[in-house]
This record gives structure tokens, C-alpha cells and sequence, in this order.
């Protein structure tokens, strides 16, 4: 094995991991939608990394901006101002609705959230948040406490004050709803919460815009225009975490974008800078900036405003508007959602399918009547194994978790290379749903 | 004004301020120990920025690195082996005890902390932590309820579970006690407190290795020591707070290493790669590290180990090391402490100093008697501003807060800088000593 991997495995603690059973590969090489083990092996990228890598690996235009801002200023205190910091909040408000006002930088999802929160209770003065089950809002205390997940209980007791709502999972509504019998429960429930809760204690709803490592759960039409109904009724803040589902990963630029509302307050990370220096954005609305005017803002970190951070994300934001790749995102929403239907009408174990642009999910189970999960919900893999081991060989990189396989390519991919990926994937569930069934 | 000032006023939310009553600097270039503002004015940065850039500004070595790694890859998934991760986290422990093991990465201080607080609660299966009030350990909602400094209020509920004890702070002993009749009573009161709190469900015992922002608190000779024997006698975890003390600050590596204790836990950012770009490391020794070999490590975040964080911090620790900063640290331990030891003598305004390698603080008093601070604890800056004003107009960038002028300059500072630097803040505190009595 080589140094690297020797290395690794003697003094690195892995996230989400019993460290005992890792073998993890060695990542030597990256180009667009494609990266190289030590070996040489090439693998699509069909995760994006951790959903971050919206640019693609190794942009020129992100990388030149990284070298030229370490020449120029590689830090400077968040009590100061710098190019780089300013233009960056004003690019990022210039892409929100005309309602937002300014940006507070953090370095990545858990931190805005964090910060999004204190925003909230300071400025509503009330400290409740209403957040839901399938959910992942980051892992400190305070963006743990949001998160839904089943990360969550082992750490506890984390910040108190989150109220938990059910989740918009039509393929398993907790609400025993089906398409035509749905009243929206999942969203009125949310009203009742807040009613028993005490609206003058409930600051905000936190949301993502569309859940992701839960089980992208894209709503039921005017699910989020009757949340945002919901929240201005009671005076509450709606808070949409875009961390996954920020630049391009929908087909829009914001996740929010996809239906008729406007948040309050909006968290990004991930594809702000594709991740080639950590980032994490909270951008307010005008109402709550103006009030942190002669109010103090209880928030700070040393890296605020990164001007590395900020200047990779300038290029980011840039290239991805240049180069059309929100556009293209868009344009291959409809040949995904084609691929991925094509698997759940020629695979019995394929459950359900869902997709928003570039942010898919196959949903496998034992059972198409009886909708069991192919394994067990926050168990071990089971013979979902067989899938990841055949991505593994086949060079595919996705993200596997319980009965849920997670595509969310970067942004930047061409229709032929989706094309030959998805093929490479239906091979692979193919031929693990042979080894399964034994048919 | 600038473009940069006026993108900074209309888009940038500020760490700990009001908003409107900023007027910030804006800052554009920086080379070792000073930096420039837009107008081409020079300041000596004697607070190291935040306190993180020991190996001052744009250091050859360390931009180098930025650069050679953004080029040849930017991001590699945490799941994933990478070369730089895992040469850092190897450099790092062979810079600790040997009975240190593995290395979890994450963004900054807040993050390390927070991460530190999850492996105890873990490894020990107990979750509270006796933290102290003077401290500051982030402001994410774990490492803000850690922290005991009055930021912490404001933004509560925070995470439960810290039980708060007090300061070795010998100027102002909260136990009554002076030099000749002091039995460490603040080491001894941790021990009544686990006691009480009942020793099965305390986990740890975390602080700053020697307090940073909240005053520098150079402990008693033995209290480091007491409270190490305090948690043996226990079986409760001692977790060092190393963000501010590590990489050369106090003249050693790290804070610790100024006592005869080796922690179990230790946190690091800032020194560790002086913030060129965002990182953290929360080290835990063999025992722990082989705990979750076969226990899962709920702890994660999509940044952990990021490569060009990583390629910047062993290049900062290769200069450190190569260039003898550390040494440099240590050396000029002595002349920086009579200097301070100076303005004591001089002035009747300032009531204490303190400091250790690096890492002072002159306490100022309206009475060198009753010691009454000069301007009131967690009040507005009062008479203190005529500190600043002055420290501003001639060119010294200080953290001046409460009653407090913290001193912490770049490690790399010649003793020629230092006198120079010195000398203007010896002048600064006589004018506004001047100005305050009037005499």
C-alpha cells in the first residue's frame, strides 16, 4: 500500500465512520466530471463529491482565482473590509430576490445554519424553531439539534428549542395519503405545531429547500407556498437551507426558485465555491439587515469573509454564468428524470424514482407492493452492497446510503457523459438485482 | 470612498458589531508583520490579525503551497485517502506526546471544539463538561455553551450540559486569595464541582490552555498540573484548548507543553496554518483514537481534511520549524515581558500585565489601589477608546477590549520589530493617559 494510504489509515479519523472497517481509496488526480485513484482508475463523479463539487473538479477559472487572491491577500480579520468579501456579497445578493439585503460568511453549511439561527432568535426575540425529521442541517450542536437524521440522537443532548415536522415523502407519507387523497397534511400539520407550540415562541421554520441526504423529497405542488402561507400568518420566519440545493443543483440557481416563494433567510455552502476553499453563506432579508444596524449581531468566526473562500466563489459564480451551466442543469432535468424512470420501469427493485435537475435518487425496495426497504431503514447495507460494489468496479462514485442511491453529478456535465454514466448505473443495478434475486 | 468600503457597508454583515456603527478599515496588502490600508497606510499587526497569523503575512512558503495544491487538486471528499491530509495529520502528531494517535480535521476553532466536546461524550458514555467563564471556545451553539464569556447569553439556549467554574486570574482572585495565602483554591474548586456534579456523569474537564480572549491568565505554577490530577483522580478527560495557544503563541508549540500534563484531547486552528485558509484539528490520543476503531465516530462535515488546508499547515509547521520561529517565540519571551513590565512601572493607568512566549495583555485600572477597571467589564469602550484612537493614528493594530490592550504579534517578529512596536505603544498608552487624567 502506498504512503499516502499508510498514512490515512495510522492518523486520520474519518467523518460517519467505525474507523476500524475503512479502506478508504486514495484520490490522486481530478478533471471535470472525473477522478483518478492511485491506480489510475477513473470514476464519474456521480456524487459531486459530497454534493459540493457543483463546477466539476479542477476548474481552471476557480483554481486561477485561488492562486491570484493567495498572492495578493491570503487574510484578512472579519472586523476589516476587502475586495474580494464585498464583491462576493453583493454578486450573492444580486442573485437572490430583490427582498435580500446582506451576507454574514461562515465556512460551510453547519456554520450558516448555526448563524442562521441566531439570526432568527435575535431578531424575532423568540427562540423555537420548527424543523423536520428528514432532515440534515450539519453536525455542531446547534445545526444538529435541527437535523432530523438519525446522526442526531447519539450526540444529544444537543440545543434545545427544535420542534420536529413530519416530511413531504410521498412514496411513504406518514400522513397514509395517497396522490388523490392528499390534503397537503404535511404542510397544515406544520400550522398546528406552531398553534400548540405558541406562535410567539416559534421563530422560525427551517427547511431545506428540497431535502437531500434524507431522500430527495422534491413537494407536493404548493407544498412551500402554503409553508410560506403558514409562516407569515404567525410571523415566523421561513429559512431555507440551499446547501445542497444552491447553484445549479435544481436547475435554477436556489432550490426556492422551483416554487413561488420568497424566504427570509437563506443558507448556502457547497456549490457557492464548488468547495475548493470552505465557504458557508447566511443571506438576510433587508428587514432583518437593517435591524442588526443598531442591534448587536451575536455572530463571529475568525474566517468570516474568507477572501480565498470569497474569490473562488467570485470565479465560481461567474463560470457558472458564463459557461451556462445552471442552463445546463436545467436542460438535462428532463433526460435525468427520462433515465431515471427508464430504471424503476425495467428493475423490480427500483421502488420509486425522484429528481429536481441534477438532484436524483433511486429508491430501492424488496417489494413494489409492499414498499420495504431493500434494507433496513438506518441499518447495515445489506444487499444494497451489491450495488455499491458494482459502482466501485464499474468506476462509478455515488453516494449510497440505506435503501437510497443519491445522483447529483456536477453541474457542468454534458448530456453524453450523463448518458453513458446512467448506463454504466443500470448495469450496475441490473446486475446486482440478478445477484439479489438469483434471477 | 471605495468601491470596496461602500460593497463592504451595503452587503457585509459584520462579526460582534452593531452594524451602523462600523466604519471599517479597508485593508489590501500585508507582508510580515504590517499590513496596509487602501490609503497605503502601514500598522504593525501586533494582534496577529485574530490572534491566527503567527507566520505573518503572505509568507512565501505557506502562498506556495496554497497555489501548488489548488493546481493539482483542490477538494477530495473526506471519505476519500489524500496526500496532504494524511501528511499533516502524521506531521501533527509527532509534534505531540506520544500518547497521541489520530487527527480529526475540521474548519477552524468553533468546529474543532465542538467535535472535541462529541469524541468525550462518546468515549466516556458521560455528557457534561466543567468549563470555565473565562473562556471562549467559538460561538457555534456547543462551543458557545462552553464558552463562559458574556457572548454566550445572548444567544442562549445553547447546548446543555456545562457546568461552569472559575478563573485562575491572580489580579483579580475570585477566592479572596493573595500570592502568600493562595492554596490554588481555583484548581481545588474543579474538584468539589465534579464531586458534586457526581464524577460518572462529568466526561471532561476543557479549557484554554492559557485563557486568550478573556484576558491571558498565565495560571499558577501547579494549576495545570492539580487540575490534570483532578481528572485522574475521576476518570474524567482534560481537553486543551489550543487555537490561540498553539504553534509557537506561548514560546512551545503549544500551551500545554508550558506545564507538566499531557491532555487527552487537544483543539488547534488559527497557528496552525495562521488562517491562509480555513482549518481545524481536533487531536486525540491512542486510547481514544482506538476507540473508534470499532465505535462509529458520529462526527462529520463536508470539509474535514480539505487538501488545500491541509497543504497550507505543513507547509506553515515546515517554516516554523525550518525557520525557528518557534524559538523566536520563546527568545523573545523575556524582552517582550520587561517591556511590558515597563509600562507598568510607567504608567498609573495600567493596573497589571501579563503575559507568556508571545502572548500579552496590559490591564488598565481607573486606580492601581482598588484596581477598578478603567472602563467597566462587558461595557461600552470609554475612556479605553483614547487607547485605540491613538493606536490607530500611529499605525498598531491592537484587540482592545474591556478594561484589556492584548498584545499577540505575528511569532515571526524581530526583536528590532518588537522594540519599534513597543516603543509606539508606550507612547500611545502615555498620551492617553494623559488625555484621561489630565495630567
Amino acid at each position: 500500500m502506498s504512503e499516502t494510504y499508510d498514512n490515512d489509515r495510522s492518523y486520520v479519523l474519518h467523518s460517519w465512520s467505525v474507523q476500524g472497517k475503512l479502506s478508504p481509496k486514495v484520490i490522486t488526480k481530478g478533471e471535470g466530471v472525473f477522478f483518478w485513484d492511485e491506480n489510475g482508475k477513473r470514476y464519474y463523479d456521480m456524487g459531486a463529491q459530497l454534493v459540493n463539487l457543483n463546477i466539476g473538479h479542477q476548474h481552471p477559472k476557480v483554481v486561477q482565482a485561488i492562486k491570484d487572491q493567495a498572492d495578493k491577500l491570503a487574510y484578512v480579520a472579519p472586523q476589516f473590509a476587502e475586495e474580494m468579501r464585498g464583491k462576493l456579497a453583493k454578486r450573492i445578493i444580486g442573485l437572490l430576490p430583490e427582498e435580500f439585503g446582506k451576507c454574514f460568511f461562515t465556512l460551510a453549511g453547519a456554520d450558516a445554519n448555526e448563524n442562521a439561527l441566531k439570526i432568527a432568535r435575535a431578531y424575532t426575540g423568540k427562540s423555537k424553531i420548527v424543523a423536520r425529521y428528514r432532515s440534515y442541517h450539519g453536525a455542531t450542536y446547534g445545526a444538529i439539534a435541527l437535523t432530523g437524521d438519525p446522526r442526531r440522537p447519539p450526540v444529544e443532548p444537543a440545543m434545545p428549542g427544535v420542534v420536529r415536522a413530519f416530511d413531504p415523502y410521498c412514496y411513504r407519507c406518514t400522513f397514509g395519503q395517497k396522490q388523490e387523497s392528499c390534503n397537503m397534511e404535511c404542510a397544515e400539520h406544520i400550522r398546528e405545531i406552531i398553534q400548540f407550540e405558541n406562535p410567539d415562541t416559534v421563530a422560525a421554520v427551517f427547511m431545506e429547500s428540497i431535502t437531500g441526504s434524507n431522500g430527495i423529497f422534491p413537494p407536493p405542488k404548493g407544498y412551500m407556498e402554503r409553508v410560506r402561507e403558514i409562516c407569515d400568518e404567525f410571523n415566523v420566519l421561513l429559512i431555507c437551507d440551499e446547501v445542497m440545493t444552491g447553484f445549479g443543483r435544481t436547475g435554477k440557481w436556489f432550490g426556492f426558485q422551483n416554487f413561488d416563494i420568497v424566504p427570509d433567510i437563506i443558507t448556502m455552502a457547497k456549490g457557492v465555491n464548488s468547495g475548493y476553499v470552505p465557504l458557508g453563506v447566511v443571506a438576510v432579508n433587508e428587514k432583518i439587515a437593517k435591524f442588526f444596524d443598531d442591534t448587536m449581531l451575536y455572530c463571529g468566526l475568525t474566517y468570516s469573509g474568507h477572501p480565498v473562500s470569497c474569490a473562488a466563489a467570485l470565479a465560481c459564480i461567474d463560470a457558472y454564468e458564463e459557461e451556462g451551466h445552471i442552463d445546463n442543469a436545467a436542460a438535462l432535468a428532463a433526460p435525468f428524470a427520462a433515465k431515471l424512470d427508464a430504471l424503476k420501469e425495467k428493475y423490480e427493485l427500483v421502488g420509486d424514482v425522484r429528481s429536481i435537475g441534477l438532484f436524483g435518487v433511486v429508491e430501492m425496495v424488496k417489494d413494489r407492493e409492499t414498499r420495504e426497504p431493500l434494507t433496513p431503514w438506518n441499518g447495515a447495507p445489506g444487499p444494497m452492497a451489491e450495488i455499491s460494489k458494482r459502482f466501485d468496479e464499474k468506476g462509478i462514485s455515488a453516494f449510497v446510503r440505506w435503501n437510497y442511491i443519491f445522483l447529483t453529478p456536477p453541474v457542468i456535465i454534458s448530456e453524453a457523459e450523463l448518458n453513458e454514466a446512467m448506463a454504466i448505473i443500470d448495469d450496475c443495478i441490473g446486475g446486482a438485482q440478478k445477484a439479489i434475486l438469483g434471477k
